[in-house]
């Protein structure tokens, strides 16, 4: 409990939030061009919503305590890469990949990282295109970088990760487990479905 | 074309378009409020996303032409119910209803029509919760009414509806009448997994 | 103390953070209807700012003790008309009433007092046309109206009322009233830079 | 009028509207942030207007002509450091220049090029303190910088500007030339003006 109000504190005291804003601000500016980029070029809608979230004292202590590093600020700002995070929701299967390789070609961002859950979903069913990207702040003299977490998915996958949210939270409640297989089902039924409109997509649009 | 034309300049003279951004503003801060309420209440985000869209001369046009009506603005505002557009989208299939309904209790704004397209869905398969609403204007002396076409739906109803969408310019393409069964088909499945979901919402909530 | 903490409570019991934000959705609105009515008219900006706020539950408390009204928040609903306040800023003097008048014919809210501190500002200098608006409120069966203080001035009085604004926070400060005397000097400075700006601008309008 | 027409097209080709949205999405977000740490600071709100607009081709085709450049769009975007415009509206005369040091101490864009027409002013009253700044622009694989024109000036000095600005299109109509000497005026007992407020809030402050 005083980990947590330490982790909060420190984070005020750098005034994370400004910093979170501005990251945000930035990389939304990006995102809002590529849209208008993809969606010229396809004459339709690329991207259908953009979110972003600071992850909160609680989650950042939870995540220190599970992956057993120290649990203050500095830690989790050298070693955890989603305090920042931004997620992009796109309608087809192929448009988060068009808008993953738009952000990889920006020349003042940097991705180190990419893992696609989609090719190879994690074991509880999630589906999403994750790229860890470097941006650069400049809100003082000393040039920095800041980490964020992009999520890329489509609209149906994110519709199954709002359950797979609310499972989180009831893990060890009997029953749990049930639940989470029936909610992997569908998982795969969503990839399919995607899967299925989009090559239902490409068929019209060559009609 | 010169009907088009006519149509254009009769609402510019109106200045349409003050109306409309007046008309969705009053409509957009209520449905942010029914989004808090709601989601207070169930412990969720129950709306993901809001657009708004004011109908264009041409498909005025189309429509008024197609129902056999005079081809003016004028008969536009007399019979047409959809010259403003709101579409709501919901996460889960029971928050559509949830949402017409406290629109229904708005005292300041009178549902004078609904339609439930998800009960029973159009021959194509589109799915949505119609809702035909007048909303006061009081941007002058005389009190008056606009009427609003509110579409309700479920992200993945919504999904569908961008192919269906498509479709429309393609009607009389060869191919066409295939690509609609096949589109028909996804309908049913994509309505089938919205009531999975929210069965399986409902078991997790009362874990 | 307790009696502010109190009257906080109530507010948040009562949702009035909603309530404000939902009216003050309607008049941001009917206030850019407005501008652009106006702007169109006389061919160039009428308003440059909109401001709003929610009086805290500490003014609140402090209002009611200096009129001696009871100190809770029912009593402030039926006394006081600023708790949700909003503020417009013009450029020249004459679009402050030109905004007032248009304000004043809409039909679907009330104006239900003027008081005009241009034409005869407060002891201390103080200028700017205030109107108490009646908005119906309609998110619940029950229609109810919501009193909103708006208060209308011109860039150069908003200016001046900065520092009056600074200077309630040092009222009982040894060089006080020296200040406020120099203050209320500059407010007719104001005043009078204010009304050859327009007269000017009348000027270079009927070159 | 042919020349005005490339220009438009070239700009069009460039997509110079998304470069421009980019690059005052990142000025806005850098803005936002500076005002919160120097508000925070200070005590009070420091910045009261960012307003942002992209040179129309009108004026770029003017302003080539009337420096004697070739009249098209490849030189505008080499000769002309204000086709991408922000201006900055602070309350009081030090905060001007406490904005345009914060904006100097930003590690990722640079100000190549300060002009003090606050210090000194322009022949016809005019006062503002000008930035030419350059921001990387990173919407594709190479990188580039825009320049853009930042100007920062006194709520009163905008005020003033309105005027000026109203001038412009009536400069060789009888009478401009007494009206001009007026406004110039005019500009001086805006710059008393907010010295003496400056001296005054100081003196507020301090006690």
């Amino acid at each position: 409990m005083q980990e947590i109000q330490k982790i909060a504190e420190d984070m005020e005291k750098a005034r994370y939030d400004l910093q979170f804003k501005y990251i945000v601000g930035i990389l939304e500016a990006k995102i809002k061009i590529i849209n208008e980029q993809l969606s010229e070029k396809s004459g339709r809608e690329v991207i259908r919503t953009v979110l972003s979230r600071m992850k909160e004292p609680e989650s950042i202590h939870a995540k220190l305590e599970r992956k057993g590093y120290d649990r203050d600020f500095a830690t989790a700002q050298e070693k955890l890469n989603d305090l920042m995070g931004v997620r992009i929701i796109c309608l087809f299967l192929d448009d988060v990949y068009k808008v993953a390789n738009m952000l990889k070609k920006q020349s003042d961002i940097k991705v180190i990282k990419m893992k696609d859950y989609i090719e190879r979903s994690k074991k509880n069913g999630y589906m999403s295109l994750h790229l860890i990207v470097e941006v650069p702040i400049g809100i003082s003299e000393q040039p920095e970088v800041k980490r964020v977490e992009i999520q890329i998915r489509t609209v149906a996958m994110d519709f199954w990760s709002v359950l797979d949210y609310q499972l989180i939270y009831k893990k060890d409640v009997s029953g749990a487990e049930e639940v989470s297989k029936e909610l992997k089902g569908y998982s795969e039924e969503i990839a399919a479905l995607d899967r299925k409109m989009l090559k239902l997509r490409n068929k019209i649009e060559k009609m």
